[in-house]
């Protein structure tokens, strides 16, 4: 079936809005914070934790890195990426066009694509709007984002005018390619356009107002979250929101930290995906309620109150911060394991409370009263 | 209460046996095998996980890791390793002497102690038997080991004979200094001695006797599996085997493959422990009752059938092995988990049949069944 969002409420003072996605693998309630599982695995978490105590309810896969590793012919020969990594819940990937700009060793864009070398073996490959699609047919997300440019800011206005422009005419190619072609696996796939612009508010809404005619099942805000001031970030986000349909799920892409999180739900954002929790866990860095806990720290070494008095996760109240401190400072693998649930579970329950929050009318309050805290360092 | 061995039963035809050991930690089913946690974590498994899908009965730490890393300070802040790293369980604590031969850069032996460099940060250390006692309490360790000299094989036999009086005099001191010293934390403590004696049999014979005069609550065999052939090891094995009291348990120290461990249980071995199973886990090599799997080879790369069609883990049914071969080619963590607690469960799995068999009267039957298919390649 399509891809249905139901509009639950919208928060009375800010454009806060909490609703439920359907999808043929289940339901997405909304605001939601998507774990980043690149290579089709959410790093150092298993299925079974994100599953039952992350509790995620979808998970990012990076066209990419799966074109590169394990390649198209073996996701098809599995049926798709669900039944190759057994996550039965929404999958969504990325077009890779982020990674080609970020990875590669060498790009050239044309009009027709994106010709570039392989970061792990220098191979050359070509990534067209119409590959792409038929990439993301072979992995078999439930979301499947448009190929896109995304420039780097600060960039040359005119360079961004200009890549919005191809953004614009591959997205065409997209819808064509999909109209085309049949999904793989016997379920729904669909596609999100994707709104450019740089930090130029005339392009931003150029290209809002472009992909809001397009008339799809969601949209989403790319090109952000990639160096700007938080403010610049937020400014966009806001216009772009006011011209996308409201009654489709909005996803703001590669953002971001706690707070950003929840002004950006405040701006009209449904959806998020950031590498930030798992990345951070893999350094140390651990998001709580009170603020941010660098685990490597030597004032956690003899500190035996629970990982986090407040979180809701099984490893929270299970360990304690001296000992995770001590899996940080002599290597082992386990503290990655440990931080990465930790972090994934604080994101989804920031998420899931915001969505209570804007259910019972007091979205701004709440968050109002626990921005400072986020950020904290402890 | 002091450790207790009930032995309820013995092979017919070989000296396997099966018995009970019980602890202030609860009891362990023999034979057992205990997996490796060096610095209070097995590497790459959770405690949830080593508890319920490894279900392992005793885990193993490393004097010599934990002394360096956190310390025997906050070891003792936080109440010993059990209430540190939360595993209730019971643990066996080596003495520390094989990682001072085998990991630091300098190290002087002499009547005191040995004195080393720590492979962390250079900083001296100086070992004694008695202050490896106390290092030992500080943990809290249900079992604590001898601190012994483990000369390599081969060595001129007058420097293995001479080590091994030393290992003896400084047993007495392990002893008197247990005798004399309480627990820390309102559980008995038992020391295990270990005998040495290199390929010699007249050293072996002769250090097994006087580790079996010591009347101890358990005994070891130690300097064993480091580089001698098999048929060697199993031959010392089976007269120390001889010499050691039948009703205390019998600990073969960092021993081994699966075949290994079956051998050593039909010469009379109760205990083991090894690195191998979390260590190739992580080099990407699973052992299975059909055989030894490289999970790095192309050959499993489209072969979506369950990790281990035998195997009682639940990674074991949940993850195939095209999964897990892609997880180990893209250099995902979540990788050294899956193939940790699928060994470590199969480790456990093996003792545990073997215990069965031997309850059942039909060890030696069930051994040869199985030996073949446990060292083949796959």
């Amino acid at each position: 079936m399509p891809l249905g969002f139901n509009l639950l409420a919208t928060d009375r003072v800010t454009s806060a809005r909490a609703g439920v996605i359907q999808t043929d693998h289940g339901e997405i309630p909304t605001p939601i914070f998507m774990p980043v599982g690149t290579a089709g695995s959410v790093k150092a978490v298993s299925q079974q934790d994100l599953l039952s105590d992350v509790d995620a309810k979808i998970i990012l896969g990076n066209t990419y890195h799966l074109y590169l590793r394990p390649g198209i012919d073996i996701l098809k020969q599995a049926g798709g990426l669900h039944k190759f990594n057994g996550w039965h819940r929404p999958i969504l990937t990325d077009s890779g066009g982020y990674q080609v700009y970020s990875l590669s060793d060498r790009r050239k864009i044309t009009e027709e694509g994106v010709r570039f070398q392989s970061h792990i073996d220098g191979s050359y490959h070509l990534f067209t709007p119409e590959y792409v699609m038929d990439i993301q047919r072979a992995i078999g997300a439930d979301i499947i984002m448009a190929f896109d440019e995304c420039p780097p800011i600060p960039a040359e206005k005119g360079y961004v005018e200009k890549s919005m422009h191809l953004t614009h005419r591959w997205l065409l190619r997209c819808f064509e390619r999909l109209r085309t072609t049949e999904p793989l696996y016997n379920y729904h796939q669909s596609l999100f356009p994707i709104v450019q612009g740089g930090i130029h508010t005339d392009l931003r809404k150029q290209s809002a107002q472009f992909v809001a005619n397009c008339e799809a099942e969601g949209n989403a805000i790319g090109g952000l979250s990639v160096g700007e001031p938080a403010e610049q970030m937020y400014e966009m986000t806001e216009l772009v929101c006011s011209i996308l349909p409201k009654n489709k799920p909005r996803y703001l892409m590669g953002v971001g930290t706690p707070t950003n999180l929840l002004e950006a739900i405040a701006l009209g954002v449904d959806m998020f995906d950031c590498v930030m929790p798992t990345r951070n866990a893999r350094n140390g860095q651990i998001f709580t309620w009170n603020g941010i806990i660098n685990l490597r720290n030597k004032k956690w070494e003899n500190d035996f109150s629970p990982l986090d008095e407040l979180g809701n996760s099984y490893v929270d109240s299970f360990y304690t911060k001296a000992y995770v401190r001590h899996l940080f400072i002599s290597g082992e693998i386990l503290a990655l394991q440990i931080a990465s649930v930790h972090n994934l579970n604080f994101y989804l329950s920031l998420v899931k409370t915001a969505r209570e929050k804007i259910l019972s009318g007091n979205f701004l309050e709440w968050k109002s009263s626990v921005t400072e805290s986020l950020s904290r360092k402890l």
